[in-house]
């Protein structure tokens, strides 16, 4: 991981591609290499979708080792959603398969001359650009079989569907999982559509013929693994909860907590959540049989192993076990309960290419719009689709919420800088409330899990109807985050890590052996303030100051029941954050 | 003019009026007082269709007096479009009657409980607010026409059309004109969708009963008033200009100049421009006949007289002579060259609420983005309708050129803070620019006029194509205008003022006999700069800082023919423009 490819999609004569030594972002991955990158090299009032935007895409520093859980792939561009700084990571393969192949990142820059749409092949042998414009509008789950029949079964995919080719802003970048299938998604801030706009369609990594990366202290690496795994497997969280329910664990939790954004944020439960639980997804699973009823991970090496299989009610595949954030987003947010339904719309997001956060969160502001009701699903469906097929009613929601919101003259939009909020209510967990408000990110809950200490009592216990103590909590949550958002590890980890002194020291100790460094817990969370640090000046400079670093409103103003408390923390407390 | 009326559409069991004293505001007029009330009562990071966002109606200091030009009206509240605080100023009758009846202002504050849509009269007897179903989703002439059945032909009215009701970022208010008809419009900004937030469709204003205003040194006002209409038929834009052509008078100069934005800001001279020219113009309105053979005011008072009436083919009335932002904004800018046609979507802008300067541009981004082909008349015709309709397209396009940019991905879109430039090239004009770039309204040439020392060689000489005295002039100018706007003086009075030092100082005669004040020419200035002060400090604080002060990327990196220049003005120099 040495080195760097640059593709510029502008040059004369076509797209060109050029590799260069990883020179001055040296010892960076995931996220620190893709904020460095982009706060460096792009100009922060440049257009999202103009040639002068670019995107990173970037392993972590323990990808493509055999260290667990290290699958995360970063990727970063300036946002077309929020117009700030955006790294968007997913699971899946590619990760691992970059790093192996000796990639510390791939960045595409400039802008395509026409609208020839192309393809990438990168494998040992180099970087191979192909006009191909039978790929147009194809869906994320027919591309990835047409390359699979060209490219065989051993590559891995990142693509885009008909959403970033219409560079709309909830567009995703998908990454195909072990099973070859696009339900990965580098979902967040429309990193899709800045894909689109280069005239990027796929990227094809074949990592055959390459070996596992190899640490400088084979010994010591090999010993802080072993904890490493240890660790993980003994934690309630990672060793029970996800790998038993996935995800989807959560709902009952934060229903029960009376901060599960309802109805477009209107209550903080929903009556009839018992239907779309995880507990329940499992049971119905289960009792559809296959290779459902079994979790697995997302990429190679991963033992949490939260991912399964969903299938309909005849037995065919539907889509990959719906995540908890996706089962609210298209179910609870928008009065849903039926889980066949949420999974449709979960396989029609992947298809499209679509962030299921954001389409959540825009189909329930179209239902306050009156578009459709609360609890039609088929509506929800319809709505959907409508995006898909790129009519103008499908263009305005496959811009996200605030757009949506705007074009319908709809007050009560759910966002910050632009991003629809995620699956708790600023209201009933204050702790997220602030990682919303100030996350360079936009509103997004795994920028600083407030979540954690504030329900579910992982890493210290802060009550989450009050406002003390949140800032400094999301504080040290986001300096956390942002350092392991660059190692390439699952965030999921960090339940593990938080509450076990040993098992972050293993994760200390396996970057260490595996780099021939001498990293302390001090010198982690310098790393991550320095990200914050990139990222937050970058947003200044693109117009996104402290002003920016609130949350709407309406959540001020409205009590939110169960608990019937507003959000409480303060403006001024709120500019704290960043002050460390 | 010692009073404001506050109407509390939020009020328990309905509708509230109440009358209060002008209190602290006392002295202010126009602009100076709807930025004002603005800016302390605004919370700046309220939703700009919320309960807390506030319309401020004000006439100007010398509105309702026998002082020539004084019947601009000033509408105020934070801006649908551009987030920003709003100011956006129109002719027509209501400014002369609401002064007459001693009302410094009337502020629409709350938010309706319901769908509920009013009408509010407002007379020598004081309030009545009714509520009117009857009238929803009306275009204006519709409305006019039944209100004016109802009150009578010496009513003046404030309207919103569908747009305004619909919420629509670029919705206007209309002002009916001498005519009675609602051609006069408030456009920028978004004002009419405020309005539509608080359930207000028409406010009638009935100043029988009442007499003209009386200054407090009679001999002296009317020995002022005399020498300022002297200064005005004496200069030739406001004696000669104006008068014989209307603001089209323009079309000819700006592209020859070499200014003229084409196509979406793609060229900056139109072919076949001399087909819409106000020459042109004036040709067709003659050989039509009727009233249209002759200019006239737009209010009681108005001595420049640049309206006209344009009527069809057939010698029916279609629309007020079309100004020249509309037909350069829906005709070069489109690449649309008949006067009919433009004056159809004129009428269609006015019927509907709209303004004429975002829907140009708004309907040029759509051509760019393959929605239409510049210069298909018909198919402009077809997208301004589908706003009427409010179809998903429609709403889209109703919010402004940056939203439809945003949907259809459409790189280049020419809005400063989310507003559309208006009808000259800021690389050809770099002046204008400037104005553009650092104005509170976001693109606005009226904030600070710097064609007329660009261009047209009125208070001096700047070369247009050179970035140097640019920040200087627009400076100047912006202090200016928004001292002109406190006073409800049509800004076209600026010609003749920055020409003729005499006539300037009619202008402050005119003020200090009427209120018996001793102001000089100093204080004027320290008017407009506490004006802006307030709105800069508003904009701050709803994140609109240095960083919004911009013009889009493109026009530093796409050079303009036929000069084939780029904006060359420097960050850092429009920086420099609120340091005095």
């Amino acid at each position: 991981m040495d080195k760097i490819l640059r593709i510029d999609m502008s040059a004369e004569g076509g797209p060109k591609a050029k590799t260069t030594p990883v020179g001055e972002y040296a010892g960076l991955g995931g996220r620190a290499l893709t904020s460095a990158i982009v706060s460096k090299e792009v100009p922060p009032l440049s257009h999202p979708i103009g040639a002068n935007n670019k995107l990173v895409i970037a392993p972590g520093l323990l990808s493509g080792t055999t260290a667990a859980m290290s699958g995360r792939l970063s990727v970063g561009c300036k946002s077309p959603l929020t117009g700030g700084i955006k790294e968007a990571n997913a699971g899946g393969q590619p990760s691992q398969m970059l790093a192996r192949l000796g990639y510390a990142a791939v960045v595409l820059e400039g802008k395509g001359k026409d609208n020839t749409l192309y393809k990438v092949l990168i494998n040992k042998d180099g970087v191979k650009i192909t006009p191909d414009n039978s790929l147009k509008m194809l869906g994320n789950y027919d591309l990835v079989e047409k390359l699979k029949a060209e490219y065989g079964q051993k590559v891995s995919i990142l693509s885009i569907g008909p959403a970033g080719e219409m560079k709309m802003a909830s567009a995703s970048i998908a990454c195909t999982d072990m099973e070859m299938r696009p339900t990965r998604h580098a979902g967040r801030g429309g990193v899709g559509a800045v894909m689109g706009s280069k005239g990027v369609k796929a990227i094809i990594i074949d990592d055959s013929g390459t070996k596992m990366r190899s640490p400088k202290d084979p010994e010591a690496f090999k010993d802080a693994t072993k904890r490493w795994v240890e660790g993980l497997r003994k934690h309630p969280v990672t060793g029970q909860g996800l790998p038993a329910y996935g995800t989807n664990v959560l709902t009952n939790v934060i229903n029960e907590a009376g901060a599960y954004p309802t109805k477009n944020f209107m209550w903080g439960r929903f009556d009839t959540c018992s239907k779309i639980s995880g507990e329940t997804q499992a049971a119905v699973e289960n009792e559809r049989g296959g290779e459902g009823s079994a979790t697995h991970g997302c990429h190679r090496g991963c033992i949490i192993r939260c991912s399964g299989t969903f299938y309909d009610k005849d037995g065919h595949y539907l889509t990959k076990q719906p995540e908890y954030e996706t089962v609210w987003a298209h179910g609870g947010n928008c009065g849903i309960d039926d889980l066949d339904s949420i999974a449709m719309l979960d396989r029609l997001d992947d298809d499209f290419g679509l962030d299921t956060i954001e389409m959540g969160a825009t189909v329930a502001v179209a239902m306050e719009a009156g578009l459709a009701k609360f609890g039609d699903a088929q509506g929800a469906i319809n709505l959907v689709k409508e995006v898909g097929k790129g009519t103008p009613l499908g263009r305005v929601l496959g811009n996200g919420a605030a757009v949506t919101g705007k074009v319908f003259g709809v007050e009560r939009v759910p966002v910050v800088k632009g991003q629809a909020m995620p699956a708790y209510d600023p209201r009933g967990i204050q702790g997220i409330g602030v990682t919303y408000a100030t996350s360079t990110m936009g509103a997004d809950h795994t920028a600083g899990y407030a979540v954690a200490t504030n329900i579910l009592g992982v890493g210290g216990k802060v009550d989450p109807l009050k406002p003390e103590g949140q800032i400094d909590l999301s504080r040290n949550l986001q300096i956390a985050t942002a350092a392991i958002d660059s190692t390439g590890m699952c965030l999921f980890v960090a339940f593990a890590a938080m509450d076990q002194p040993d098992t972050f020291q293993a994760l200390i100790d396996m970057i260490n052996a595996f780099h021939g460094l001498k990293l302390t817990a001090n010198d982690v969370t310098e790393l991550g303030k320095s990200i914050l640090k990139n990222e937050r000046e970058f947003n200044v400079k693109a117009g996104l100051g402290a002003e920016h670093d609130r949350v709407p409103e309406f959540f001020k103003r409205e009590p939110l029941p169960p608990h019937n408390i507003t959000f409480l923390v303060k403006d001024g407390d709120l500019d704290k954050v960043f002050n460390w």
